[in-house]
């Protein structure tokens, strides 16, 4: 497919909507073409933000829509099972945001009709596998180094909760990544849970059981631990350990994955080159050139950025310095006034 | 501007490929629609990987294309005086790879040009302004936080260098970044430069003066000071210090930016929200979904990460967690096996 | 008291030896005037390089000896409860190293002997207590800054063990500190324990469940939990992490304590004053000084570091320094040379 | 020599105060005999404090003092000379706070006349020497993994500074310390210095030259640059980093040295045994020990430390450990009341 891929977003809450803005300004390849929600003015006033959106009220005939190439399922879990049915039904490719569905029935009904269709369409939201920092550790398993994991450590942490957030939910959507991760990192399945409810946070509402910890084994009997802690009050922190046979490594202290191994060591990998160490900056800079030059045809304003002047500037000072590299005495840099130049 | 723009690539080496790939492939709303190289070959390979591209011989008949929108330049600098040039004849907005040009002299001449057009269109690819961790330290510089920068300590570090690169380049292609650091973090010109030449690293080529260390004065008198070492066999590092009248804050630790401050503390910020820690994360998960979507519709395979089966497991696991969260006990995961659904 | 503490050492296998070297040549107002050890000829040996001890064979002999003030218990396990008793009975204080006896019913039998003596006499080698770092971690909590704790966790981690360590010793042994810490950090009795044993460690000896997982559970509900992995063929590694109401603290990253706390900060305590950053340099410059003096009436060599020569160099650094702060340019250093002085 | 060696320390004020309660509580083999200082009032006092110390009240019969085996030094730099031509006549070892002198002629009058007289018997206070981390830098650089260092960077950074502080001294007392780590890290002389003065901190006293920069350049023509900035407001940070041809590595980032090493990986060095992570546990917990029990002669409390009742708490958590180990379950642990045993 060489054209843009169109997609229906369905469900523009919070999270529906960073999909919509990720899509519109970061995404190559695709565009928002159909917009869904429940409320119907939500999704008129987003859709009339997007170039070439436009809503269609009913998701399922969002799904079926000819100009629709794949979906992005943001609605709320219990509309899942319906929803990724239609899918199925009509071959679109849909991007599901967690949970697949609410209980395991459904979600073993929506599993048997992928299966029977003989057609891999539904990815879930299980956006940690993404992550730079995962895929680190994930790649660092794979590859043999550390040997085999015996033991995971996790910490998933939040400063706070919306006020209905109850004890199951920290289990179902908070945990819910932790169990995403074990499997991820471990490619089994786990076969036994545990939660622990110490004494709770006095600042919790009451009622809610937290912290939790959750303990889990897997088919091998290897051993997860994971505190799940929703209103710490301080920031977002989420860390994994992995412990195994021939060291172990750690992410989520905000320095890259550190690894000690034998004989006696940590540490970490410096970045190889300026493309890694810049990629951002780079992806950054031509994204924010885009913007710029794409609103400028109205504003007369094409530039987001270091312009001529800098560019002159940084030649003035550099043959300063080939000088001062031939003389070893300081330089003095040769420039004209900025403001002799109107409009410079 | 609603539609995608149409951008030509002029030049298409390392740098230029390098865009031409990112334009493609991440960045939203553009699309690279020219490619132009003085290896025609060259040209002619890379517009056919590029749905949508094609390849026109001659830098300033691209430049001049109706169906073209903006300019990449990444051609070598002898040729940016008269490229930039023409993108300002034909009012052609153009993000310009460094040096703006290759002498003082012909800087001076591209601004003057710019001003007299009385419209700003030409960018300089000074991509560390870019860089979250820059922009962080420019963002904590401005808030007034840590008071007036007196110092700037600057260290560059490349694991090695090609055959040609003299020890004017150091100065030239190098150092011209910490000249652009030096001159956006402290938002004023640099008046005076001194290069020292220490003894030179015996690994480095015959005749290379490597390392260099390059001491800035500004027009305030503050100092600058910079260590470039091209030749150091390890990998890449790039790290500023600012040290400031009320604390000091440092990047390119790989822990982010550091700082210290009165009294008596140093740290960071913790990641806020999920949003920051895993925006990355969403972005290369949606990425990916689109590439593997459109992909999709030739190969068959539309899943790009976790699947239904996924779904399935984590909603069984946290079945297991609700009730273990009820009696506190462990209690094992009730799931069917997934060879009992063909093609699950 | 203002004359030397006069200590028997009991037991001088590597713990004991270790404690004697220590009394000997870094504490300041004691010594080590008694030698005793089930193997006699260790014990004379030893002695015979410490000035001024001897050996006492009998370890109640030793204990009962007029000339011994203090007595450090060094043996092995089993002889403890008795030679304890026998410090009560004489009136000597005690500093045991762990385990205080072998079974919870000697410990009890000891504890009940000091308290009907009504003094304390007996110390136990929890050293942890003692570490910086726990200390720091101890006086967070107990300064109230980061709330009440609810959760703990621990690693503790060796290398190896000896080839005659079992799995029950990985708890008396290892586990062991991770149960005194955690009384020491929360000030309360552990009232529950539960032992997990993970898929084992292949390169572990045959039957030796390594790693374990112990879970705690403190008599307000706290929970605690401790991996403690015996045969990581790493090196060794103890990390604890206390995670409270307002804030959470970790220590054992080779990082001081790192406390992340509300509103979103993570961070430490930056050195106030050269007194403590050099504390360590002033006391090993001043010890080392009085060992070198001290053997230096019989060789010759009273100096261990910086001479006349350093000083006079530094002088002439800093003259030239002074110079150049007058000028702002670069002065040459006038020293004559070392070889012009025969003996400098 | 198996006495004790008998101190004279001549100035107590703030430095000599220091040292003689270092010498008096932390050092082996050694005590104070005789106080100094040109404030008799002060000498007395201190005296008082120190078992077996006297006051003498001119510092050259202190020297000359028979009962004086060695001498330190921490009088004001103008007395040095004198004082240290006498502990050479009277064959004194003698510990001298820097300077040595407070000019070039009289460094090397006295360096000359302690290599007429063909012994060693002068050391200066260059503590940094004697520090963990520039030790272990030192042992980097000699062991010849990093390569031949080429450039050395440095930061010497003071919260504030008394009222009399002037430019000068930032010379003479705080680079100084640059200097001696210069020489003492690249073993060898510098040649040239220049001290660089930015603009200068406005919430420096009015006048004082602060920051500054210098720059050294040594025998073979390596380069040192150090910021010198002595009313930061913040904190006591010391840095250096040496840049050599296989590597660079830094200390002061409170992380221990952190070394940067081809091919591309950055790390430290993990604690290989307990003995060097809890060492400095293990000489708190004796000393505090000894401290104890020799006050405790007078007040009856001979413990610092976990006592009895936790040896025994230890226990009774171990024992449950280990029935748990056997059945994988929870285990109550078995303690009587602490309350139920008076006294304990």
């Amino acid at each position: 497919m060489t054209n843009e891929l169109r997609i229906a977003v369905l469900g523009v809450g919070m999270m529906g909507a960073d999909h919509v803005a990720r899509i519109s300004s970061k995404i190559a390849g695709a565009r928002v073409a159909v917009v869904n929600d429940y409320f119907t003015e939500k999704a008129e006033e987003l859709a009339a933000s997007i170039p070439g959106a436009r809503v269609v009220n009913d998701p399922i005939d969002a799904i079926a829509d000819p100009e629709v190439d794949a979906v992005l399922l943001a609605t709320p879990g219990p509309t899942h099972e319906k929803q990724l049915l239609a899918c199925l039904e009509y071959g679109k490719p849909v991007m599901c945001e967690k949970p697949l569905t609410t209980d395991v029935e459904t979600s073993l009904a929506v599993v048997k009709a992928e299966a029977e269709l003989g057609k891999k369409l539904i990815q879930v939201g299980f956006m940690r596998r993404f992550d730079n920092e995962y895929a680190d550790l994930k790649a660092l398993i794979d590859s043999g180094d550390i040997g085999r994991p015996l033991v995971v450590h996790c910490a998933h942490r939040n400063p706070a909760v919306p006020p209905h957030f109850d004890s199951a939910m920290i289990v179902k959507d908070s945990l819910v990544h932790e169990v995403d991760v074990t499997r991820f990192l471990l490619d089994e399945e786990i076969t036994t849970v545990q939660i622990i409810t110490p004494s709770a946070n006095t600042n919790a509402p009451a009622g809610l059981k937290d912290p939790q910890i959750a303990i889990f084994t897997t088919e091998t009997g290897r051993h997860v631990d994971a505190e799940v802690f929703v209103t710490t009050g301080v920031a977002y922190e989420v860390r994994t350990e992995v412990v195994a046979e021939g060291g172990s490594a750690m992410i989520g202290l905000d320095v890259g994955l550190v690894r000690k191994s034998a004989p006696g060591t940590w540490g970490g990998t410096i970045t190889p080159s300026f493309k890694e160490r810049f990629g951002q900056a780079y992806d950054t800079e031509i994204q924010r050139w885009v913007d710029a030059v794409r609103s400028g045809a109205e504003t007369g304003n094409y530039v987001d950025g270091p312009g001529a002047w800098d560019g002159y500037a940084a030649a003035a000072v550099c043959e300063a310095g080939v000088k001062s590299l031939e003389s070893g005495a300081p330089v003095a840099v040769d420039m004209v006034p900025r403001s002799s130049i109107p409009g410079a």
